[in-house]
């Protein structure tokens, strides 16, 4: 039986805004202090994940490390802040004004020197803010290289710390660089640094057309194993919608613990859900219990009948078999 | 407890074609008393539906009644062809040319006298080749009011065969006039004849971006009731795949049966799949299987439990309601 | 020459916030009244659309008032607040909660005789918050019923102010009830006011899959005329991304102008972008004058010989007239 | 000034077909001759592309050759037959069926053979077969091994022609593997061979949204030049509609037009539309039009200026330098 580490974003627990509320719905916490006490609260959850700017800074650092741990939680990641204020707005590792790429470059750093401080293995690299809304808006090979050299920039700054590139196809910009797997399996080979590996959004994977379940299967090939770390959510297929894990699609999260359970993936299974209008606990809860509720499924029918079933590629089987799981 | 009739479109069991494989991917009968062999062998399958030229014509007519009797089963649908031949290819009841408008009235009428002899209650008119691919090449008002005058010319031929209006938002055309529920609604109100209703496939809803369940509750409000047959299959929610029902969408399905049982909905559940490369009689097998499988599950929870959790719009006790359903 | 009046909703000259950078991308003015500067600095603008709370409010109503008049501008809409605060997270006139329902209504009232007294014609009342996230999470019969009673009791309220109802697929709910054109006409009907008609954002249209020039002739049909306002931006077909008209679709707008022509439509032009990362000043200005030169182009052409382009429905002959309308 | 050489695949000239009306919309040629008689008529047209088993076959290879010469007319691709019959249903070089894939190997080969005969320097192998339709229907690991093993084997049979791999996201299966250009790229680098390169389709990307000039841009990277061959036709953003160039997306095709140019593109240039119902003359002479139009408006323009305008990253810039070139 394999056990996971659950870890969740600490905005789970606060009060998520969008662009109409920028308020946020309410019914979250005011204070990192008590987004923890939240998370600390959450059965099976024992990793938090902190986004610079947004959680902490160069002044709160100590402060942070000694408040997850005096509630028996861990960082399990730590996201430098490439995307949450004015200054990223036309880039971070691929700008085109060189000073912010530099900028960027040094923020990685910094976050990998604080996640070596506190005992976290990784930063997440989202370079969100790096693409582009228009026609015409972008030189596409210059920013590429950008990307490419910003990256091992942060990479060779020191290699106790891995840097996992997490990609998504849009939002904030309306076509970012870094946009589907086979692109950040490119880039990463480009950068070619043993350090630099992927985090896997479930939802964005989704919502750029991936099925994540082959997604992982390709990140996961053998003399590959690109796959180091997971972000839970679901959505309408769409957008981003970062909603509870499970609550969509079913079968979907069926094949991805599946995948997951049989290439030994062993990283953390991080919730990346905003949950707007609904109780962060309460969300989380239910999001562990989809995952167990899936993972027990596939344990009790067994890998090797799944993988004989997977290898026979016969639609209606598919559908017995699911049939099986899901109805009683 | 409901007990449900349920009927498929014939192509179910012939071989599918596509635009790249004409000659479909084979595995189904060649004959239509092939396919009607194999349909007549499909556990709780009651109702074949025809296509005109496809299936029925002039000269096979009553052919054809006595080979669906003769197996048991019973024609649940005759959808007038409107769509499969090239004369079509610029419309039907809408196109620019005043005499196909009139060819297309006089085809659905003909099929109306048809389903009248066979003791069919409906015909299907589904104007998929009415719309347009690319800007500039309509006159949306012109297009508009043919639609309303040839479905009333055909209501008008006879009172005692209805005629249900299926929408889809594209494919044959990028665009068809007729494309979500919201429309066709408008539609037959200004069509204003009482034996005009609408057809709802649950798939052209969600390509559209409708949520079916959502759909089904708008045509059955009180005093509305315009829900008089449902077309079922599954899909990727961004294209007609007509896949095998419960094989993508869990919970959108039993959200389906919920309001069907919930607004006593008590016409047709057909299945509209194409399976392509799969074997027709275990495809429509298992989709009746899930959909019966779904129906259990509700009445097992309840209509009136299921109304409390609704009325409550709680997104995570629709989570743990969903677990209880779908998780061991 | 048909002289069109023009106007912006007044974020289009604030610093744009999306849910990661709350704090906007800067470059906007800090305050209303810098906004309704930089408004009054673009060419051919004449008329600003202000939303209740995050503009306008009881406090500095007269202020605001005085604040446009000086400045040569007009309020072409007051918008009313039923989506900016945690309090409509759930929803606004449909609202789970009555008591909500009723403070929704009571805004919106409160809004239209502040439209009276400026001398605005029209309230927009957008029920973006009234949808679902979630399968299972509404009871879509009663929001209907209380969507219609709602904006019935709205338009009740004084008969000197119309009620626009705006429609849009998504965002801030996943699902949104008013979605699609035909919803909002099927809706205005059982409303049955005489002072309720329809805003058409051009964006959420084509969000929606809608090809905005055809819902502009759905509108504008002989004895319906239900198209009394419009909102211009442009976006990449699958969200609302608030861009600068004309940056993504030529053709698309070129037909939109046609039809607003075509159809005497003499409402407002109110531009609906977001300017994230652009100059606000410059990005209202180029949208103008993209409108302009379509415009422009399809006088010069002329409306009767585009009519019988379109009657045609030729796609060749179309592809020939757009070469001659946009190359040289 | 660049002169482009251009091709047409041979279905422009066709009736052609989808899965509604089998038997094409008519209006094109029904022998493969008539349909060479029609490309040679269309102005600036050079190339034709031959599918095989549609097109082109052991019987008839000789006849086809002289054929294409007679006309004036030239080879430009040849594309093996991996998707048209019924024994691909269930894939081609990944087929789950070793026996099948073998056969798939073999039929690269022999159309490589005959490239090298009639003098054409390219195959275009599009696994479009493989994929999968539902979850739970492939085993993905094991399928991106055969595909890297079947090009590999294709491009070893001889290194005189050079093999193409054509990706695309959906259709005619839900989810195709070699579906984006990251993993397209990720293949060949896997696959390692000097004569295996990149087609791209334009349609393709942009169903898969990507916004093609930066994907042209990312395989035109200095040191990696991996763009070999271009189809071009325009789409909603949604499928693969295989419309018109330029019919509904003309700044993206200005875009895409100056990226080819900047990075001195100087393969064919290839319509791969579907006039379902259009003359197919006229449809190709209209997209070779446009094409020739926006190469001019860049020429006109210069690339030198343009690369000004994209380094600077400025929207409303951009949006100028549109008006400039579209409008009068």
């Amino acid at each position: 039986m394999t056990e996971y580490r659950y870890g969740a974003c600490l905005p789970t627990f606060a009060s998520c805004a969008d662009r109409y509320c920028l308020s946020g719905y309410g019914g979250g916490a005011d204070t990192v202090e008590g987004m923890l006490d939240l998370a600390a609260s959450v059965p099976k959850l024992s990793g938090i994940e902190l986004v610079g700017n947004w959680h902490i800074n160069d002044e709160n650092m100590e402060q942070m490390k000694e408040a997850v741990r005096e509630r028996g939680l861990q960082i399990c990641m730590l996201t430098p802040d490439l995307w949450t204020q004015a200054k990223w707005g036309r880039g971070s590792l691929a700008a085109p004004d060189a000073e912010t790429r530099r900028a960027a470059v040094r923020e990685v750093q910094k976050v990998m020197d604080w996640a070596a401080d506190v005992g976290c293995q990784y930063v997440d690299v989202w370079p969100g803010q790096d693409g582009y809304d228009y026609y015409f808006q972008s030189d596409y090979q210059a920013a590429w290289k950008w990307l490419v050299e910003g990256i091992r920039a942060c990479a060779d700054h020191r290699d106790d710390v891995m840097v996992l590139v997490e990609y998504k196809p849009k939002e904030p910009r309306t076509h970012i660089y870094v946009s589907h797997v086979g692109k950040t399996l490119l880039l990463i080979n480009e950068v070619d640094r043993r350090n630099v590996s992927v985090l896997l959004d479930l939802g964005h994977a989704s919502q750029g057309g991936e099925n994540p379940a082959e997604t992982i299967a390709l990140l996961q090939r053998p003399g590959v194993r690109e796959l180091t770390y997971v972000h839970f959510n679901d959505n309408w297929h769409a957008w981003d919608d970062d909603m509870m894990v499970g609550s969509v699609h079913q079968a979907e999260l069926l094949e991805v613990m599946y995948w997951l359970l049989r290439t030994d993936y062993d990283g953390w299974l991080t919730l990346d859900i905003f949950p707007y209008r609904e109780d962060g606990v309460r969300a989380a809860s239910e999001s562990i219990a989809w995952i167990e509720g899936m993972k027990a499924t596939i344990e009790r029918v067994g890998l090797e009948a799944i993988g004989e079933l997977v290898s026979r590629a016969d639609a209606t089987e598919v559908s017995r078999f699911l049939r099986g799981c899901f109805l009683k």
